[in-house]
């Protein structure tokens, strides 16, 4: 049972208007177009293959975007319990103004006629928006993005350097640096590093607010020296991604320390999202196939922690059994703050028992409650009201229960921990 | 305070007839014979030493079985406390019709007689089974076990087969394993492979439903090749445990390996029971030595589960912080299922947490709830409804108090949970 | 909500007066003289810091108490939300008699003049501890400490002993050692063991009750030979902290090994401390540098607990997540008792969760409730009490209102985990 004053809390918290701090939508094509859209996400896709449904009912090219809706309804019965499946019947709910449980065969037709409605609708995405209470999202932008063409107060730019960090090794990323930044890369690491600076010019030109990066779990950062980083840089520019495993080593670790000596000289934060393992089930689903090793410490971060004090480090961990290490961390470095709750952490249990051991011991001004990760925008509404309604519980139970606050407290933290924060740490208008 | 519907869910549950798919019951002596074939239970002897008794006071060949409990029953004042005691209380209130809170110098007499007069009762056993409401238990078999003189309907056959992996360096283990198989072992593999396939023919032919294992922390499946394997085969036969450990490894994962394709073959469920390093209190009492080291991690397991996608394979954790692992494991491979909540991790407090993480998070379908691991018949009842409370909490708290389910859908997910995924995964009749 | 009946227990349990197990009180100076010495306490300079104030803002030396108590004040409310601020607040309304909620600007003057009052008053550190129901703390006395000048029945010694395990290599460390115990350190083993043998006796002729070491999650307790010990003594001897890493760890071990036979001999508990990383955040504030990596298991005590069956080992764990171990190490080894909750684990929801896990499954006589960790007496009541909430809710919830015992049975198990064992285990007279 919820505490009583839990329903008032949660009241207070749907009224404030979000900045989401991280999500994958598309700013040319933020909102669904199709209910295929939405039932695509990795989420469904994988959870019915994991419940028994061939790879190939789901992927294959000859699918139409009707029949793998019609498809995947049938196969997601296994998942009603699940909070993902939960996420598209709260779309359903406030979004399609569907009054359903379950989506399933007797009323997928309603289902889809009233999506079809809302998606034909003039401005739907700003309609989603608005009926989310969200006045922003931040993006997920590949390093080569021309940031064009979009609303970038309402779409807000992140520098995402996944590619730049582990696959410079490969021909086609060096290339696609080159051509964005116009510098060729040359042997000389003085080449590269004009080309990373070259993009954090065009990107905190073009408003973006972060730079991001996701890790797995042997990452080490290190500072590497110019003559290493340079035998390194060569080996890889003349073998790709043959180089031996030292060189490529060196070369994440000089890489990734540029960008962050960057986000010092531009006053980007830099997101860590540390922890997965990519493609560990080599057959899954598109975006199906990440794990991790939970055997991962944020003592691995001491050197940079160390080396930036004037750099945010907004830090996911995608285990919960790290979340302590991130609680201890947050609690002693100025310069880390603990940032939402991440993908198979992401679930109500989780959120609640990571958020108490932050909010009871982290400074306020330095937690990030929450981000969507969402790729279309119909999904931050109901990631967030998860979040929400546990949060509101925490409040309700430990800190007007347990230690006598008022509610008007309990609501301030809610409201620093969902929006005030999100505009400090970002440094966006409010 | 248990949420208010929660009483409703558990006596539907409580309804529920089981399968209990993991014990260590002796088919031709299911229940117990007398106190001291319940106190006799490790969890007794080794708490009853942890708080005190010396080794020599239980197990010495000297003590009689009414002298074991009378001593035993003297040393466990100080486990009032545990759920393991509270299985035993359980046991005389349920069982035995004794309506006690301890056992004690004052009420051993009462209790002694009131089970003398059940253990001599006609059928014991199958009144422990009917007034348990348990239909059928999983048994573990040696491997060279006849399988003969009990109803295999009843007592379910699981081939056992931590001795074929990790002892197959002693001399005795190779003789069991000709002298049941028939098949002479000599250096070629193909003589190991038959003999390995002759007991899952027998095994099989005599209703076997699963194949089990358990590992310790450091044990990682990889494929081994045939030459490789076979100097490991050759370097064992020839110096036995004296061999070196990389040819203990390499038979040790081959063996392995070679079980999976058995199971892939004959279509058995292969039970992992991931974490246990054997024999760390060198001084404990019998199966009271066993500890674990929990930096374990599931991507120890990415090659097999990768290799067997037609293999199930019903995976327990040994400590509860691999718990976020194996939901994420099962969440993502099609192939890996959740099972029960094993020894160290099976108290109220981590069943509870480990419990919610899996129902919020992997399809209905791949979970199975709980096993007793029971010795004796008389365990199952107590242990299987710690689960049933736990479970009926969360039922009721999360599902029907926070996603506003019905009460029928809630006990719809605990049928399955309980009963009906033991049924599918194992392939019983219902 | 609260149990209903937590709070009974709760009022039962504040009335049980204390021995704190482990506190680093000075005996000379056991209470505060100023506010400064309060909000000194490194989680608050710690936490004032990560918020954003400046080192040199806080540890100046031009700095004094009143300005220091100005500046924390101002620095302080970003961490209203934490627990550390509450223990600070209760002090203000328990202690000192304000009614407040914070520490501000407003209230500072109010505060500052109660607080002035009471140091003032005859005897502040006894009424501290009358008022905070306490008996006895134990202490943290450097090994060279001379034990004299205090009332050693209320403040009970206990050698410490960081110091000659990891820092023997450092001159002065072994001329403290030299001084203190009247034994030259020559290149042989004996004297060593007899400096070492030395501070036992007077340690022990002194009443200590306890050996005490904080461990980093590296440590690995082994035996080793003289003759590896005497090779790695005549190294540090020679090349001081210059030695070679495997000298330092060879003679770490050995000292180890001697202190834990020295505390069989003398009959001491040896109190473990497992897993701080010393210095991580380099320019932390004083005392707020030390972290930790979370990979830390009990399997490297293994040999350690086995060899000593006659020492009591109570252990404390820094990460919440090896809580699980503790508590299956302790249902295993009769010598293994669980010991408080420890620094970045001393926060309710992590107290919560450790503390069910042990109150379900250990004995009950193996469980020392908490400790302050203290450094001056003020604090232990706070922290206590916080406990003592936590411990109330689990009493009333679980084992009351889930296994149905009397208000009188929770009552008792509290008093045994809160007092009783600390009795019991350190020899303590009641
Ligand atoms: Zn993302
Ligand atoms: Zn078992
Ligand atoms: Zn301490």
């Amino acid at each position: 049972m919820p505490h009583p004053i839990s329903q008032t809390i949660y009241q207070a918290l749907a009224d404030i208007e979000l900045v989401d701090p991280h999500t994958h939508i598309n700013p040319h094509a933020p909102a669904s177009k199709s209910l295929a859209d939405l039932l695509g996400y990795h989420y469904y896709t994988e959870l019915a293959h994991s419940a028994g449904m061939p790879k190939d009912q789901i992927e294959d090219d000859s699918i139409g975007p009707d029949e793998l809706v019609a498809r995947l309804v049938e196969g997601l019965w296994p998942i009603e319990n699940t909070v993902q499946y939960r996420w598209f019947i709260e779309i359903c709910r406030k979004l399609f103004d569907v009054d359903c449980r379950t989506i399933d065969s007797e009323n997928l037709e309603t289902i889809t006629a009233a999506a079809a409605d809302k998606f034909a609708s003039p401005n739907w995405a700003d309609t989603v928006l608005s009926r989310s209470n969200v006045r922003a999202v931040f993006l997920t932008n590949d390093f080569d993005d021309d940031l064009q063409g979009f609303d970038t107060a309402k779409y807000i730019p992140c520098l995402r350097t996944d590619d730049l960090v582990f696959h410079l090794a490969k021909p086609e990323t060096r290339q696609r640096l080159t051509d964005c930044s116009g510098i060729e890369l040359t042997g000389s690491l003085d080449s590269l590093r004009s080309a990373l600076k070259q993009r954090f010019e065009h990107f905190t030109a073009s408003g973006a607010k972060a730079c991001a990066i996701s890790l797995p779990p042997t990452f080490e950062p290190q500072q590497v020296s110019d003559g290493r980083a340079e035998t390194a840089w060569e080996s890889v520019l003349r073998q790709g991604i043959l180089a031996d495993d030292s060189h490529h080593t060196a070369l994440s670790r000089f890489v990734f320390w540029t960008l962050a000596e960057l986000c010092d000289e531009f006053g980007l934060p830099f997101d860590l999202m540390i922890g997965v393992n990519r493609g560990v089930y080599e057959s899954g689903v598109f975006q199906g196939q990440d794990l991790y090793d939970s055997r991962v410490s944020l003592i691995q971060y001491k050197a940079l922690f160390n080396a930036f004090p004037k750099v945010t480090f907004p830090v996911s961990v995608l285990a919960s059994v790290t979340n302590q290490e991130l609680v201890s961390y947050a609690w002693i470095f100025p310069n880390v703050v603990t940032n939402g709750h991440w993908w198979y952490s992401n679930t109500p249990s989780f959120i609640a028992r990571d958020a108490m051991a932050r909010l009871e011991a982290i400074p306020q001004t330095k937690q990030i409650g929450y981000y969507s990760d969402a790729y279309k925008l119909e999904f931050v509404w109901p990631k967030f009201d998860m979040y929400r309604q546990v949060l509101s519980n925490l409040l309700a139970e430990h800190f007007v229960g347990f230690l006598g606050w008022s509610e008007e407290q309990a609501i301030a933290l809610g409201h620093r921990v969902l929006r005030g924060n999100v505009e400090d740490i970002f440094n966006i208008e409010s």
